[in-house]
């Protein structure tokens, strides 16, 4: 007896409440703006979605998202990147953040992933012996392993540390500490305890 | 010199960020899922988009979203139904809400909104016409304003019952008071106010 949203509405709900983080309240409450709003904002993210994956592609060299009209990414193809330098990184997110800050004129390597036993991700599923062939092939001086603070980012750190034991290679990671705007007394006790260690001359 | 997401990608990324709630850093992250996930997802979500408008339209009688292959909603053409109670609200979500109950056997109107000054909604921009003609058409013998308990809720309560002033007809409005499983505590003045004023017999 319970009437129930219409079908094509019910379809929309559920495809957004399949994405991560949208719950079903947010997938309602998305699908009823678009009710509500001008046609073509439903038109544009669905052309949107139908066109990015046959739009991109994996750099073979570096393995970051690229469109699929080029041979290398972006960053892979410019002459005026310093070739030496490697920074590693889980995911196409991470090199992105790292680009925004301006302060890194190096390539990347995407490892798409960090090695997690429990959700069943071995160093087999993510780019380590691309990297290896890289660190082989390529005249790189250092790599600035960029995995993510986690557990899972330290256990890859770690095993690509020994993996590339015996390579004449600086091997670096990212300075650990306080965040910028953080405040010391609600800094975490690994975080602050980092920051100490990690302490610098003034 | 920055680096920029491909194309097809920062694409995605403008669209999911033009949805309601999704900033700039969730409409990055759905994007970088919709990646990695297999494309079927992207292409299921794409196609719920594109076929919901087509297929859906307003009931011609109580203005709740429907499907477009037939005449009437699912309540209004569902015989079982008492036509004599229609409860009156802003939204479909809110009819929604209600069914979900399934503590109410009438029909609905949808007024598409409240009215609000501030965002210069008006009433002649809701479906308060239709609301009259319908209580002068149809045999409704109490209506159930069930607006939001807020400013714009309010009002356009305050505006429907002038507005019916001198038809013969019930009008009631949901009840104030103690949300379940809330704590008296950390009830606000207003809500509070209400439960005292409208408290009942044990």
């Amino acid at each position: 007896m319970r009437a129930r949203a219409p079908l094509p509405v019910e379809r929309l709900i559920e495809a957004f409440a399949r994405l991560p983080g949208i719950g079903p309240k947010t997938a309602s409450r998305l699908t009823y703006y678009l009710l509500r709003a001008p046609e073509q904002e439903s038109l544009e993210l669905a052309q949107a979605l139908g066109e990015m994956r046959p739009g991109t592609r994996l750099c073979p060299r570096c393995f970051n998202i690229t469109t699929i009209e080029v041979d290398l990414c972006e960053v892979c193809a410019d002459d005026a990147r310093d070739t030496g330098v490697v920074c590693v990184v889980e995911d196409p997110l991470d090199a992105l953040a790292i680009e925004r800050t301006g302060q890194f004129n190096g390539r990347y390597h995407v490892l798409h992933g960090a090695i997690s036993p429990v959700e069943g991700i071995s160093p087999d599923d993510l780019k380590i012996e691309e990297l290896a062939r890289r660190v082989s092939q390529e005249k790189i001086a250092e790599l600035i392993l960029a995995t993510n603070p986690t557990l899972e980012g330290e256990a890859t750190a770690m095993f690509l540390k020994r993996r590339l034991d015996g390579v004449p290679l600086r091997i670096t990671r990212l300075a650990r500490g306080l965040p910028a705007g953080g405040d010391l007394e609600y800094a975490d006790i690994s975080t602050l305890s980092q920051a100490l260690e990690g302490r610098l001359e003034l």
